[in-house]
């Protein structure tokens, strides 16, 4: 059986390679993939940077983004069924695990399909527990696939909104920097809950940004503090110096997530006021937000399947580069 | 009537003034000040950096840590009751101000007693709204001035636990930055609640922090990244600089919370990596805090009446700096 696999820790050595084929055991889903993104971290794996292979060997099955088909009937799925799956999976021994939240593992002993101990969706079959799967429903074909970045952006939001919401605080006006994959999906999602966006990024212009409603700018034309101030800023450039910028664009009670990974070796620098006069007195704040619940899942391919009609989400599922044709689509 | 007033905006300019007597209106009650504090704020508006005077004059009587008694009966105030006052008063024109989270003001419209375009307590009589006034229990005395440092930790302690209990977490171990008045208050509340504590501060020992029960670290002789990462960080020393470290010294989820204001024009820098990758790999945040609600008030007066009794808060009071006896105590 073929599948896409990488040797962690060694660069350029991701290759297609014939593995023996999967069964699933008593209490697993057999599925069948047919679509997987491909996205930073997987970059960062196959560049050597990134990533753990499993116990049983030093080569690591990629693909942590899939949309796949059940094989057979059983576990409340039915063959046939369009289904994607969560990534990261319980340490086995933390509160957060424990609690079912293993996207807040307290340990990092936690394992993720296609990035950490486990092999990923980029083989033709996969035996996968019922517990982890999501189902898809079936006009959202292959939009299916954009469930894992979507769920990253739901989760970043549902932080958000409750740190926001600690105090009063209305998301009236955000900011999105980076236009890539998770950018448009944060796009959407706040478009999707009536807010004024403004999406910027380096390219000239971005019509898939448009389509939705935000507004776009190029960062080489307009400098982002000329933009007023925001209710909430995601960084989604990957870019630490620009991570550093966030708090100086916030309003008051304003809230900045930092989506994007920047494994830079580099020192950034800060407006020594915006840190230690603004961001007390104004009430900002700062936060990092990684993977996602089994809710935010549940919410990404609810709101893609509310987005699903809309010509923004339907160009992006056309002209995406983030996303590639799995062998037995 | 004798007071501590200053022209805000001109440095130099505090001094004892005779300003014409205070008189309660209909709906006020009278309070006599007994004790007010001197904080870091108070020695920015004395040299000129920070404060509005109100619409009556250039002049601002300064003071806004109090602890006052009752003079005359009435809108269920007893005389001879002890009282001290909220700081700040709604701006009457935001979602927060509405919602009585004058704290969370929205708009910076807001006033605050002794600072922004509402006179302080530092004179002999005050008139002051009811609603505004919050009861120092007998045995509590002298502590009560205590009350509105303590209420900046306690609303600060209360965003931290919501901000950090947005996913599963434990506040097991906290690092407290400083030990004036607001590091060793928070340093008081978070044993109270049975947290493993560490203080840093420059000085090579203190007794006010070991009597608590938490271990002091001269920052002298020990790094704080040798320290082991923590739950929650505390900036209270007013440094930039140390504010920009407090995500490298997190725990997974970690929460770090500024308090200290550092005014200087500055640039500060912060690790690209602790930016780019650990905060949102570990799903760190980090935000700051100012000023307090009346239930941060109410919890302060209930915290410092529990700690009463323990040898720390019996020293910190008799040693306080931070406290100066009123002219007519």
């Amino acid at each position: 059986m073929q599948a896409l696999v990488t040797r962690p820790g060694h660069a350029h050595t991701t290759r297609i390679e014939d593995l023996p084929a999967v069964e699933a055991r008593e209490g697993e889903v057999l599925v069948r993939t047919l679509e997987v993104g491909v996205c930073g971290t997987d970059r960062e794996i196959s560049e050597g940077l990134f990533g753990i292979p499993p116990e049983d060997g030093p080569l690591l099955v990629l693909g942590h983004e899939a949309l796949a088909v059940v094989e057979r009937n059983g576990y409340g799925f039915t063959r046939g069924e369009l289904v994607t799956a969560t990534v990261r999976r319980s340490c086995g021994h933390c509160i957060a695990c424990a609690e079912e939240c293993p996207d807040s593992c307290l340990t990092g002993d936690y394992s993720e399909r296609g990035i950490t101990r486990l092999h990923g969706y980029a083989r033709e079959l996969v035996a996968e527990d019922p517990g982890q799967l999501v189902a898809i429903p079936k006009p959202l074909g292959r939009l299916g696939v954009l469930a894992e970045p979507t769920s990253i952006c739901e989760r970043a939001l549902r932080h958000a909104r409750t740190i926001g919401g600690r105090q009063p605080w209305q998301l009236e006006r955000a900011l999105v920097i980076g236009a890539g994959p998770i950018g448009l999906l944060m796009t959407y999602l706040l478009r999707l809950a009536d807010v004024e966006v403004w999406t910027a990024s380096l390219e000239p212009e971005n019509e898939l940004v448009e389509k939705s409603g935000a507004r776009y700018v190029s960062t080489h034309a307009e400098e982002l503090s000329e933009l007023g101030k925001f209710d909430l800023v995601v960084e989604a450039a990957g870019n630490a110096q620009l991570m550093a910028r966030t708090l100086g664009l916030l309003r008051r009670s304003g809230v900045a997530c930092l989506l994007g990974i920047d494994p830079r070796h580099q020192t950034v620098e800060l407006d020594g006021r915006v840190l230690g006069v603004d961001t007390i007195l104004e009430n900002r704040v700062l936060f990092g937000s990684v993977n996602a619940h089994r809710q935010d899942w549940l919410a990404a391919v609810a709101d893609l399947d509310r987005a699903r009609p809309s010509r923004a989400v339907r160009s992006f599922a056309v002209r995406s580069g983030a996303t590639c044709r799995g062998r037995t689509c």
